[in-house]
């Protein structure tokens, strides 16, 4: 069985660093508007997400029409794949194990795309040849997971158009791209409107630290997409205490301001920290950093109560890599004292 | 678009007696949890439900690797047909919608079978000739929604042992099956130890008011289908509030039983004004009653605020078929009041 970070059920652990979600906790506001949902919780959800899909239009800047809501972004992914039944699709590795897992429900052919280490796992321009016309979906993750990265502008550009050109549907994972500097840059939602084929994704987890709650949303300009994904999913597939955090989540923007500060700030720290241990890091603009080290370092961790995300299982990754959220100073400054005895462990070993 | 009950975020609405959960509401210890579960929610869900399935084994006396849980029990209805892929599948109409509509999804050829109108829509022998073996599944409602009626205890043993002889899978929707008084007989739970082809499909929604959380579980004795479901679905479908509100929920049985007493007191009062109005009352054994009377009932009920369950959209019912909650006596009062107007009002526009 494929375990993902998170997995805090399996293990004893003080402090997990596996799991991707913003540092600040969740807002308060969204606390109390999911309980005041659980009071409400004696009535169906809204199977249209109605005031939801409002409130987000409202923040984005897209029609409604053009908004779908998920039980967690993870749901969206399910449903794009039985909508589309796709025969043959293309994914660049390393990525998030959901899009294989769904895609083998409808047992389509996957080609995977090995991004390379020595390009630190960065997407680049040969990616373009890979891109042929029997292909039905690609699906993008940007900035990606596990690693962190960012797809070049100019070349996401030449993606979306040549995907358009050969109507392939381009799904773009963009979960993490609120934790990016120049996010309005680098996302390309605003391309919804003049394309046919495009997707994104997008989740309440990540940003709002409530991945107990399970919210997602996709955004796409081909209502026909939507449609067919609302065929193929139960009709209540978001509670009522997701739905209403969501709307309150929306309005924590001094929360999302301060906690994107305090982000920037403990990534600078990690990194040097992280450096000074002589692992291997690679450029992650999200909230988590991705770095090589040696293979025995998640054990050893976990002997120390301290839960990170191994990424051996990643397909095109091998030992050796992990990554790591970035969290409170006072958590982080824990993580590398920890680490320090375990290197120290490690080449007493030796 | 298929309209189910329960939709009062279309219409204008003093009360619902469209969905069918229990009259009591959400418990106080449910709320409780499930809130509690919203403070937790800044972590994943546990992907197992360890607990929650410990808990319901508890209860039930069923060992925990026979037990899954969903978002909802639609969820499940979803993850059985893709973890199946059934070819051809057998349906006695009316019947709840969500098995077809799963069911489309993967193309399969659906035959249904008309319960009928002179038998008071109650499943008969003559369904065992139905049972052929090309068939991969079978859906039972028990107690059916919307009608509300047993399948007999005979022909159910037949039904089952004919399944298993023809390996066809049997699932029985038993998600109303706790209102039902002599529960235990009617239920054929037990049987999942000696089967290797039943699954029984079971809500927390109703018997706990709580539709708006999300919770199902599903039965099998056989544990590769429960395995198959969970390769079809994404890790993290059932959110903390819901899974802390199901453990919360099982305890409850002091609520249980004082509402099964309530319910059965105005079942009889609600049945015996009905009948006064000169509607057709079927033998419902559920928290809900399922009439015929003259087609313009559900508009007319609508002018006055009142939802009620047009059932005219369910295969093998046409116009004129209603399906009511059973509600507390004050509702369940002001709903005979305006029924009795309304009726005034349709025999002077004839």
């Amino acid at each position: 069985m494929y375990r993902h970070g998170g997995d805090i059920y399996l293990n004893e652990i003080k402090m997990d660093f596996s799991t991707n979600v913003n540092l600040s906790g969740m807002p308060e506001g969204v606390i109390r508007a999911a309980c005041e949902g659980v009071m409400h919780s004696d009535r169906y959800p809204d199977t249209e997400c109605s005031d939801l899909r409002k409130a987000i239009s409202n923040k984005i800047s897209i029609p409604t029409e053009q908004i779908i809501c998920g039980n967690g972004a993870a749901d969206l992914i399910y449903s794009i794949v039985l909508a589309l039944k796709p025969k043959k699709v293309l994914i660049p590795i390393p990525a998030f194990y959901e899009y294989e897992k769904a895609l083998r429900i409808v047992e389509c052919k996957i080609e995977f795309f090995p991004m390379r280490e020595e390009q630190q796992f960065i997407l680049q321009e040969d990616f373009i040849d890979q891109i042929k016309e029997d292909l039905d979906i690609i699906f993008l993750c940007n900035p990606n997971n596990p690693t962190g990265n960012l797809i070049s502008k100019e070349l996401m550009h030449r993606i979306i158009n040549k995907c358009e050109y050969h109507d392939i549907w381009l799904v773009v994972d963009e979960c993490f791209m609120d934790f990016v500097e120049n996010r309005k840059d680098n996302s390309v939602m605003d391309q919804c409107k003049n394309t046919k084929h495009l997707f994104i994704l997008k989740a309440f987890t990540k940003l709002y630290a409530m991945p107990g709650l399970r919210l997602g949303y996709g955004v796409c300009g081909n209502i026909e997409l939507l449609k067919s994904m609302n065929i193929v999913s139960q009709p209540w597939n978001v509670s009522i205490p997701a739905q209403m955090a969501g709307i309150a989540a929306l309005k924590e923007e001094v929360y999302v301001a301060d906690s994107l500060k305090l982000i920037k700030r403990e990534r600078e720290y990690l990194i040097e920290e992280l450096q000074k241990l002589h692992y291997r890091i690679y450029d992650s603009r999200a909230n988590y950093l991705f770095f090589s080290a040696y293979p025995r370092l998640y054990v050893l961790c976990l002997e120390k109560g301290i839960l990170i995300r191994d990424c051996s299982n990643y397909l095109g990754l091998k030992e050796g890599y992990y990554r790591i959220a970035i969290k409170r100073h006072d958590d982080n400054e824990q993580l590398i004292k920890a680490l320090r005895e375990v290197n120290d462990l490690w080449q007493n070993q030796l």
